[in-house]
């Protein structure tokens, strides 16, 4: 650091800091790290045209914090979200009882805000959002991980763990689950299963969070409704439209109650979300969100098949790819002898980025041999050569796969 | 609350929460009770045109979290806020010093995170921003006043209460100051006393907080640098441009030396701020921030003398107005007869938002007889009805300002 970088207060800094940041911002040829969409996908002319006529009809309420209207956020948008959650999940809810986020990580804050203290313990998915795990932790929250299987939450080990913490005088202070297309593994719970959950969530009195940030993006068939569309006096549920419109737009929503949402209300101290963000999404999704979902939806899925099909190609029997049923990421295991970790650093050495199994998982270990892949951002041509470069790093690490063999078999799966 | 307004998890609710929120949004007829800007002053056409040039050029890359570049905000807005503090405050600072904020409130947030922990103690200004007082009461943070006169903080007075803290083992982890446009009571800090400040800052080892977000509303004849510009080892300096553009757009901006940049970004946990607030903003200010500030600064000093005018018309000797030197606020104090919080109380029933002085003082009893004007969204019609309706309402309450003198005296004034 040079003398111009340097400040004489470090002595007045807060006792617990986050690991500061480097001034480096690392960009990576083969991005499959982080869940980027898709450029092809931003609808451009549209956003043009939207921007255009929702600020000469409402522009000049840009002068007034709010907009001039509810605090809950810009109105056409929580139209929008409302006329989405009826008609694709399910759920009868007003637009007072939504309240817009700036993207569904301040959603996350606002509900730790509300329902945590330091010491509490919560219940997470096995393997689930990184961005959750490390709130928790900073929030100095125990995380204790319900088992997961191909299905979503294993409804026999989450009750046998809220029995041992109610025979050990403790109670889960939330259960957090990604019931519509999980993260990391792409599963979505079945109605016969969320029933399980609620049943539990009511037997144990502990509430749900649920985080639906990609239950739009589903290839096919739908889903069961939400679980606050069943028990909203037990569910806050938030969602997101990083996934289905632009993550660089910071546009969530979270929805619940009032009695809690008040509460909420109050912790949001930002003086807004930004209006231009809710105001361009809402114009646009009035007319466009339906149509806008399936091309998009059809574009992931035809670079999932890519990435599924390279993964064969690349790496044969060594990985087993968890097949999502929507939205932008695979889960992928290998044997013992590949460490995801250190697969994951070799990978970015080579200019490749993928996300390591152990930061996506309750218990670190649990994901020593797993990796995220995000297909969202790359292009078809960067997912085969991004893939074979992956597998070339992985033979190179660790003499696997074995180069000519799968090769060779390629042509047969 | 009806049934399905309830939740069934109010056990699990945080220990410490601020009081929940109403569903009511009151809005009054005239709005003097907060900073909202002039809807006349939003342009619109503009704006339309700097969207779809913006859109058209870098729209795709909405499709990346932080728009595919710096996690510190689109390049385009720092520019702009790099230029502008250049040219305007005295600030040689790159765009790798200047990280944007939803908002300055978001600004504090990062600061208060940087330097606080419970217990601790800062000094403020004796009358200040409310969001700040607020803040740091619910952060568990001690505000000691530094005494104001018409030229800013007394330092004087502030020396001697750094003296004290030093001979009790105390030291303030700040001293939070707005020296250009000071809100609430619009004055300026002197060069003089600037230099003053930063030597009591080291010779107490104890850092500024720099609020400047007024510093671009000035009548005439500039401002001294910013204390930034003077100390760049000592100050964190933030900054909007609610004021100078328009409120709903959440777009602040911090700057710091690296050292404490870096650890800040790690604490800026939203996965970035809206990018299309950022766009418009950085796009339209890059061709037309003087120009801009300009008119909007003439149209709300038009508004000062008609507000001033006005309360002299009506309040005649009872009220005295420390008359801003820019900005968006006037100050109003009255004899001890006037009760600030029951005329706030009584002029909100009568339709007229005004603030109420002891919410923006650190000790609320010293601004018990004071009130804020806001004169950014009433209409020149609106402040002179809605101050001849405040002072009716004062009338009414404690027989004072005496209607007819004042009244005939108006001319003469």
């Amino acid at each position: 650091m040079t003398e111009t970088d340097r400040v004489t207060y470090t002595h007045a800094f807060a006792r617990h800091l986050p690991p500061a940041r480097g001034r480096e911002e690392v960009t990576r040829r083969y991005n499959f790290g982080t869940g980027h969409n898709d450029p092809e996908a931003v609808p451009v002319e549209d956003f043009v045209a939207a921007a255009a006529s929702v600020l000469r009809r409402e522009g000049k309420s840009l002068a007034i914090y709010g907009l001039g209207g509810s605090s809950l956020g810009y109105k056409g948008l929580r139209e929008v979200v409302s006329d989405k959650l009826r008609r694709h999940r399910g759920m009868d809810v007003g637009i007072d009882n939504i309240l817009v986020t700036s993207g569904s990580l301040q959603g996350m804050d606002l509900v730790n805000a509300l329902l945590l203290d330091p010491g509490d313990t919560v219940i997470v998915e096995q393997f689930t959002y990184t961005s959750a795990l490390s709130k928790l932790k900073w929030l100095g929250v125990e995380a204790l991980p319900a088992p997961l299987d191909e299905g979503g939450i294993d409804m026999a080990a989450l009750a046998a763990l809220l029995e041992t913490l109610q025979a050990q005088g403790k109670r889960a202070k939330y259960i957090y689950t990604i019931p519509t297309i999980q993260n990391p593994t792409g599963s979505i719970l079945s109605l016969e299963r969320r029933r399980q959950l609620i049943a539990l969530s009511r037997r144990y009195d502990t509430p749900i969070f649920e985080d639906e940030c990609y239950a739009d993006l589903i290839w096919a068939g739908g889903a069961p409704p939400a679980l606050y569309a069943m028990a909203p006096d037990r569910v806050i549920h938030i969602g997101s439209f990083s996934k289905t419109l632009a993550p660089a737009l910071r546009l969530g929503y979270l929805v619940a109650p009032w009695e809690a949402l008040g509460q909420i209300l109050a912790l949001k101290s930002d003086g807004g979300t930004g209006a231009l963000d809710q105001m361009l999404a809402g114009e646009y999704f009035r007319a466009h969100f339906d149509e806008h979902v399936a091309r998009l939806t059809g574009l992931l899925k035809a670079k999932l098949d890519l990435l599924v099909e390279a993964i064969d190609r690349e790496f044969g029997t060594l990985a087993t790819v968890q097949v999502p049923l929507g939205g932008l990421y695979a889960w992928v295991r290998f044997p013992p002898s590949i460490d995801a970790r250190r697969l994951a650093q070799e990978a970015g050495k080579a200019g490749i980025a993928i996300n390591a199994g152990p930061d996506w998982a309750a218990v670190p270990e649990e994901g020593a041999h797993s990796i995220r892949l995000c297909f969202g951002l790359v292009s078809a041509s960067d997912i085969k050569e991004g893939i074979a470069e992956l597998a070339r790093v992985c033979h190179e690490t660790f003499g696997l796969p074995e180069r000519s063999g799968n090769r060779a078999n390629a042509g047969t799966r």
